[in-house]
Order: structure tokens, then sequence, then C-alpha cells
């Protein structure tokens, strides 16, 4: 089924306790459709670059068979650029640098070919650029899934329950559950959040795994994979969700039992992700290594408590 | 099979945001018995309490199957008391008050009935006192699981990697674990904790669940209950490693898939312990209770990789 990805693409400069890039291609639609690319193939970009972005990216993106036409160039600009420095302990990290160049006006325009698409990733930007894209669909997607972070609940929260209201998941970290609902406990946070719009809420929750929650109270629980080292954090929230929509795309049920299976496969892209800087590891992967990487979920959380040893 | 339990029998007095107690009945032992008492019968308490333990505070205990002869009673002295404030957050607490009493010069002295038990689950105390207690039994037990505390760490190494060598399952916190380690990834401070001498580390992470590794670098993990409140969470710890022993000693079987099941029934009685101060919700269960919570925990990780909808 056809994907449509909307989300920054750009350069970023990432500092961890293992070393340092220059500037490298990041961004969250990037991170999401090279990640979809494992699971599905027919996936169109919406975006904007400058001048400055290499031709080898574009090509990257068109090697994993993204559908560029919506990704706008404006020659005589620069490309979104962000700089961060991870701590010790890879949870936290300083924003060193956030130039928005080409993002500050960015107006996404939907190629005709785009407005069919049946399932929608909103890539955190500006609610109301998420808007402008829905607002451009001709017809009902079969499922949107939304990111978003604090930075719009602090700036432009009436725009942000807007976008909420419309969407079908919405997936935010614990921090930004806790203050988009006023509440501590997840449980009770998901269940205000729900009653925003969506159908399903994902509370990722870095190392500690991401929880789905839907309206009927179930709730699916998905680890994130012990690792023995975290090389680079960066984009491992986006490639969560570019598995988990590329994966629902792929197989065209949006059931609660897809979307879990559909999580545990967004947990190993982003374990991926994680091991080496920037898209790096994503690049190159091929199909057993995606099945070897699910299978470690599978071992990691499974038991069958109906066997008694004696 | 017979399970040996070691560790404090208590006062604990209690405030969370949810409320504040008096002096109520608490302790390691007391968790670990009353968890353990609903997956096997056969329990030995091995600890110390004062003339002023309320005698319903034993019976309790004997109506949980809890054999109390290594009890010991001085009846000039007073029992251990801890009082503790939980902040907002329920994951950081003050100590507000610590005294001794009858434990500052606790020796365990262990009946002769007790020396077969073929499980030993030694709380958290003093590691010479739980090197005494090993020192006492008979024959090699099939299992002994030993949990101990960051204090022990910065006060009594020595003694207390002694006693970690001569155990199979060790279970510390996150903190723990990278305190002993001087690993800060977890994946890498089991590999260092392990050669130490235990077969199993099981790693507590609280609210995010927990790790078990074992030396053959399998890993499992156990999610804790997504719940609406954290009422109390004195106790859940110990909770946690009573359901873990009571359900293998139940079994009688060490195997690795049958640790995995007992680390989720160990995790069901914690989610039943933080429901309630102290030890009042592990007081009242029926089996139906521990069923039905059981398979909260298979809804909550369980899927099905192999089914693929179209």
């Amino acid at each position: 089924m056809s994907l449509l990805v909307v989300g920054t693409v750009a350069f970023d400069a990432i500092e961890t306790p293992f070393g340092k890039t220059d500037k490298i291609i990041g961004g969250a639609a990037t991170f999401i459709s090279l990640s979809a690319s494992y699971f599905t193939k027919n996936i169109s970009l919406v975006s904007v670059i400058g001048g400055d972005f290499p031709q080898n990216g574009i090509d990257m993106l068109h090697n994993h068979g993204v559908n560029t036409k919506g990704l706008q160039i404006r020659k005589n600009e620069k490309t979104f650029f962000w700089s961060g420095k991870y701590h010790n302990d890879m949870n936290t990290r300083d924003t060193l640098v956030t130039e928005l160049n080409v993002l500050a006006d960015f107006d996404p325009v939907l190629p005709e070919s785009y407005k069919e698409c049946e399932y929608i990733m909103l890539g955190n930007l500006t609610p109301k650029v998420q808007m402008r894209v829905l607002d451009q669909l001709n017809s009902k997607p079969k499922l949107v899934v939304m990111d978003t972070m604090n930075f719009w609940m602090n700036i432009a929260m009436d725009d942000l329950l807007k976008v909420i209201n419309r969407v079908d998941v919405l997936t935010i970290n614990d921090e930004e559950a806790r203050q988009l609902s006023g509440q501590y406990s997840l449980v009770k946070a998901a269940q205000k959040i729900l009653a925003m719009g969506p159908d399903y809420l994902i509370i990722k929750k870095g190392e500690h795994g991401a929880l789905l929650f839907n309206k009927n109270k179930q709730v699916f629980f998905a680890p994130a994979l012990p690792l023995e080292d975290v090389f680079d954090p960066t984009g491992a929230g986006d490639s969560f969700a570019g598995g988990f929509i590329g994966h629902l795309a792929s197989t065209g049920s949006t059931s609660f039992e897809n979307m879990k299976r559909s999580i545990i496969f967004g947990s190993a892209m982003a374990s991926f992700s994680v091991e080496k800087f920037g898209t790096e590891r994503l690049e190159n992967l091929s199909q057993g290594d995606v099945d070897k990487r699910v299978q470690r979920f599978v071992d990691l959380v499974q038991f069958d408590i109906s066997l008694v040893e004696k």
C-alpha cells in the first residue's frame, strides 16, 4: 500500500561519548523513509532541502525506493541543520545549534500522485505544516500516524491539539505524554490523550521500550533490545516510527494484533539505528538482518505460562 | 520443595503522595514469605524481632503457612524500624528514620529442620549475616537467590563479593548493577557481574521491568504492569523475589524457561504489592487473583510474529 512520509530532511552534527561527526545526513523523514523501505516500496516523501544538500543523499533515498517528487529543493538556500551533544548516559542531550534555514517558511505541496496515499506518517514538524498536509489529501487515508515533541506543546498547543484530533495514532515520549495530559501515571495520561482524538497512543520510553494503548483499554508493551553499546540515539524514534508504519502499510491491516507486530518491527529498526552514527546502519541492512533482529525480540520477551515443569 | 527465607521482619512508617501510615508490619522477609506463599507451602523463616512485635503479625505469617521456628524474639529489645517518604514520581525516596534495634547484632541460627532446605532466598541484609546462613546448611541447596543493595557495596564490598560468589542468582537494581560492575551498559554490567560467580543475574528496573541474564548470553525481559496508580512501592522488589523463588520452588525446575515464567510470577506479585500500603494487598489474594494478574502480563507482551494479515 502507498505510504506518504512528511518531515525534515536535514544535516546533523552529533557528538556522543563514542565520537563526533561533521555534518551528516539526518532528519525525521530520512530515518522514517529508510526504515519503512525495508517493509514497503511505495513511499512518497514530502520535505524541503537547500542547494547544499548532496546529490548522493537524494540518490540514497531513491535506492531505497523513495519517491522524491514532493521533495522541494531551494537552490539558493541552506538545508535545516541541527547539532547536538549527548551526555554519558545517552538519555539526555544538549542542542548546540539549530539553523532552521529552508524549514523556516516550509509550505508542503503534495504532488497529485501523493494525494491518494493510504498510510500517512507525519514526522515531527510545526503542527500547522502537518495540518497543511492532511488538508491536501483527496480521500480519507487508511491510517494517519503523527509524531510531535514538547517544543510544540510549549509554543503551539492550540494548533497541536487540532492536528492530534485528526490522526489515528499519536507517538510521543513518556515526558511528553505527561506534559500533554498533566498526569504522571502513563495509564492515566493515555486515557486523557486518547480522549483528544486518536484511536491509538504509542508512548516511547527510549531504552525502556514502548507502550501501545487503545480506547478499549488494551495495552501492549514492546521492550527495547538491551544493547552492549548505544552508539548514537539520533533518529531512533523516527526509525521506530518508520518500521511501525512501514510494516502496517505492507500488510494493510490496522488490527490491534497487527499493530503489536508492527511495534516490534519498529523496535527492531530503532535498535539498528543506534548502532552507528546517523543513517549509516539503516542504509545497509539485508532482509536476513531484519528477520534475525526480530527473532531476538521474540526470544527476549516470549514465555509460555502454560508449561509447568515438575 | 522446601524454601528458606532470610531477611528482615520490621516496622515501616511510610509516606507517599497518597497518604501516610503509622508503624505497620514490613521487612524484606515478610514480603518475600507472603509472596512466595501463593506458590509453595513449605516456607521456613529466619529473622529477628523485638518484644514490641505484635502477635497478630506472627499469626499472619502462620496463616500463610510460614514456619517461624527460626524467628528469634528478643523480648526486651525493639524491632527494626524504617521510615521513608516517597517523592511525587515514586521512584525516589528519602529515608527519615533507620533504627537497627535487634538487627544491630543479629546472628541467624538455623533450626536443624531448616538445614536441608533446597531453595534459599537471602533477602537484603549484612553480607556477613547472609554468609552465616549459607555456612549452616548441611547440603548444597538446589538454588540460592540473593538480594542486596548499594549500601553494602559502599561499606562491605569484600564481604559482599564473597557471598555473591556463592549464590546462583543475584537480584539488584539497575543503578546497583552499574555501581557493582563499573559499566553503564546493563549488558556489559551483566557480563562482569556474572563473572563474579552467579549463574544468573536479575536486574530490577522498577516501573521499567526486569532483565534476566545467564552466562550463555541469553537474556529475558519482563515488563512491569502499567498501573493507574502506584500507591506504595515499599516491598515491591521483595514481593518480586518471593514470587520468583516461590514459583521456582513449587515447580522444582531451574531451567531458563522456568526462570522466565517465574520472573513473570514475581512481576505479578510486585504489581499487587504496590496497590496498597505495606503488606495489605499481599495478605488477601486468591488463586484467581494471581491467575488473572498473570494473564494481564501475557496480554501485555505476547505477540505472534508468524501471523501476517493481508
